[in-house]
């Protein structure tokens, strides 16, 4: 089964979101010098029920054998390829303030599948420069540097007063899928995909419980 | 009603995390010189249903008038001061790789309330340097240096080999919140606050559903 044919199942989101800690789990357990997993032992060392993990890995390309589970090398390949970590997906930055620059010089992307090829930002003293070996180019370029390079993700981390008018530019240049770390909705057609990262949003949400368990 | 009897509702994590939006929005339009803006406003320009978003807004100390909505200014500074974007979170970061290193240069974070006030790291080349005006100290010092400063959160972005064994160490200390980028499902005891923050598990999302576009 070649990797679109099997990537052409809608997992659903939950599983999805699942999957990089069975991945995580099975590297863990392959530096301890284990050579097989079960879904009984993932589930005990994360606390998910072994079934739901059974369920989740039924999406992915891979049979566990009875009493001993799944192979463990076999495991880490077939989750790393099916969540797309072994493919090298070339991506657009576009606004490259603070976060945008921390991204820049986050390499540990690449080793998850996705390569910054370029910035894009309207600040002339960025314009022309290298963040970690990565040209930042003006934002007027965008459509050119479209042709040049293959590229059809977008990471969003511009200010959210110009947000919705650059994911619109993005779309129109070509552009199939926002990462968005903007605290803003953003609107874009049906085929679009966007993944929405609100580190604020998270840190909301993390504030709110703290506060919660002091008081109580 | 003071800030903490105010922040003592449990609110549901999705309404928490939509919340930010409707900051977002406000904001905006607040930029476009508006004063008031409603539900149903929002609705239309997020997307989310105006009961929903009323429903949202009701676990925040506001409320709006008759037919013109809610007072923007007011909107704003009330989500600012609910979602704790106004308090300063003082936060140690463990684990000055590529994206911790990242983080402590996202001065972004600032604006939502959360100062790293210090990195901890065993690498000598780093320990005893800054980032970004921070100062990286030895893992080891972590104990004296929680006496020193007044932190209850720590911000993981360790290997996942040591995420579970440098979480512990953070909680021993005094550690009340973990705002973990590892893509590793970490155990904490009932009263420890956990936001999990896994860009991969996002991006493989986004791959996912990329790859479910392209080929369909």
């Amino acid at each position: 089964m070649s990797d679109n044919e099997q990537n052409v199942i809608k997992v659903p989101e939950p599983s999805l979101r699942r999957l990089p800690w069975y991945l995580s789990n099975a590297k863990l357990l392959k530096n301890k010098g284990e050579h097989f997993v079960s879904s009984t032992q993932i589930s005990k060392e994360i606390n998910i029920d072994a079934s739901q993990i059974a369920k989740d890995l039924s999406y992915v390309n891979i049979s566990g054998r009875t009493r001993v589970g799944y192979d463990i090398d076999d495991l880490i390949a077939v989750l790393e390829d099916f969540l797309g970590f072994t493919n090298m997906h070339k991506a657009f930055l576009f606004g490259v303030g603070s976060l945008g620059g921390a991204l820049l010089r986050d390499s540990g992307l690449n080793h998850f599948g996705l390569e910054i090829v370029a910035g894009f930002d309207v600040n002339p003293e960025l314009v022309g420069t290298f963040i970690n070996g990565i040209p930042i180019f003006h934002s007027d370029d965008f459509q050119a540097k479209m042709l040049e390079y293959n590229v059809n993700i977008g990471v969003l981390t511009v200010p959210i007063e110009i947000a919705q008018n650059i994911t619109d530019k993005m779309i129109e240049g070509g552009v199939k899928a926002v990462w968005n770390f903007t605290p803003l909705r953003i609107r874009v057609p049906e085929d679009i995909v966007v993944q929405n990262t609100s580190l604020y949003a998270h840190l909301a949400v993390m504030f709110n419980r703290l506060n919660f368990n002091q008081i109580k």
